[in-house]
């Protein structure tokens, strides 16, 4: 069993002097995620993806990555997630096993961990998002008409719900909220799309409906996470950092609100489109 | 042909009040990389992986990476780099093939993304040292002494030199300094792990020797980063934010001298393991 955060014995230089003391560092290990049919270690299992990320909410990443990369579309596609027991001793609490349901096809070829920009569709950035509509069942239902003083109070209540980035200042942070700003859920991971996958992955658990939530990113709106949002219907974006410019081509060709830079009273809307 | 940076409109909010206006976006597109032998397009080629970056510097990128993940041992096993001619149009300038020299065999099993993590050497944070380990041909000549002054002047010397992120603040930056500090190379990209194989890359283009360098990254210290520094066999590696748990115990194990939370006077060093 690991933890999210460990101690270890650091040099802190500051001013010229130094001191050796105590810090807390944020765990990261590996987690691969199989994929299979009936009873565990079947035949047809497959090895679906390794992923470093901090341990915890082990199940909920698995869920949370399996639909937001379009492997499954709704949760009762998938019958259990557990931890694999017949792996090496170290490697126990490491991989995860979902057992899908025998109408779901274990299709290899589709499931490659880049397909959404495979050779299949091209490269570029109009087949990436083409790629990722082609994933989408329900199209988003636009968020409507934003209210800033709601927005711009959003980053810190996530702040104050993180556990770990206030031991470690070294994580980051995926937040739902309600339409009027309620904190919902809140995941932490080294890796920014693992803290995404395992918010919808907890939501799907729970049944919410993130048709009319907000997303909360802690770092900065890349393509990989408007794609999370789009492929799991959530309709606006939030992010403390920048978008990338593909990551507002596709929010704004799929209805999603992505709003940037979300910090003190400021922040831009890149979508949807505004007035020239 | 993409450029870095792009102009688009955007809404922005400050206190209440909102104004139409442009801004800047660092742009983001796939890469794919191919390997093959002999003349374009041959039967053997092979797709090797798909990353999303910014576009610039593509070949040094093809080349760090190869390099960095330990499927090339020198920059001699490849013959040349250069876009795919044979590709649609909106794929021109997205798609790269390293031409490999005839005594590298094309081994796509070795070559999967995550091969370090993989269920050949295990999922667990010991194995994936040793992968690491294994595919390291010149073992780290450890850095020696720290000179904290020329360490804390680093960050400034390397955002003077960003020009991306100046124009959009949303890009990630790699920079090779000597070891007494002076700033070598620098290259900036969405991604953290494009913007060290790309300053991996162009060392080896120039054949700089980078056995005496150090390397700085604007963002945290993760396991996949320190494992590019110590497969390239760069001693130092400085990062703005926090390392994480195996990133730490990566460094240790390497001799590779690990430093985080550079900012102002102060920094803390991670590796190698100090007094208890």
């Amino acid at each position: 069993m690991s933890y999210p955060v460990g101690a270890v014995r650091v040099l802190r230089v500051d001013s010229g002097s130094s001191a050796s003391l105590d810090d807390l560092l944020v765990t990261e290990e590996p987690l691969e995620i199989r994929l299979g049919h009936g009873p565990d270690h079947d035949r047809a299992e497959m090895r679906l993806s390794v992923t470093m990320r901090t341990p915890g909410h082990d199940e909920e990443l698995a869920l949370g990555f399996l639909y937001s990369e379009g492997i499954i579309t709704e949760p009762g596609q998938v019958v259990r997630i557990a931890y694999c027991q017949n792996v090496k001793v170290e490697e126990r609490g490491n991989v995860v096993r979902a057992e899908l349901h025998p109408s779901v096809e274990l299709d290899a070829a589709r499931w490659q961990r880049n397909f959404y920009t495979s050779s299949s569709c091209g490269v570029c950035g109009k087949s990436s998002i083409e790629a990722v509509h082609a994933t989408c069942l329900r199209p988003i239902v636009p968020f409507g008409p934003i209210d800033p003083p709601m927005i711009t109070a959003l980053p810190d209540r996530m702040r104050a719900a993180q556990t770990v980035f206030k031991h470690t200042g070294g994580i980051h942070a995926a937040a739902l909220f309600s339409r009027t700003g309620e904190l919902l859920l809140l995941r932490e991971d080294v890796g920014r799309h693992n803290a995404v996958d395992k918010v919808i992955g907890a939501a799907l658990n729970d049944r919410s409906d993130v048709g009319s939530c907000i997303l909360l990113v802690s770092g900065r709106a890349g393509f990989e996470l408007v794609q999370k949002c789009v492929v799991a219907g959530i309709p606006l974006m939030a992010a403390v950092g920048a978008p990338s410019s593909l990551a507002v081509e596709l929010a704004r060709k799929s209805g999603l609100t992505l709003i940037g830079f979300l910090r003190d009273e400021r922040f831009n809307v890149y979508a949807p489109k505004g007035k020239d």
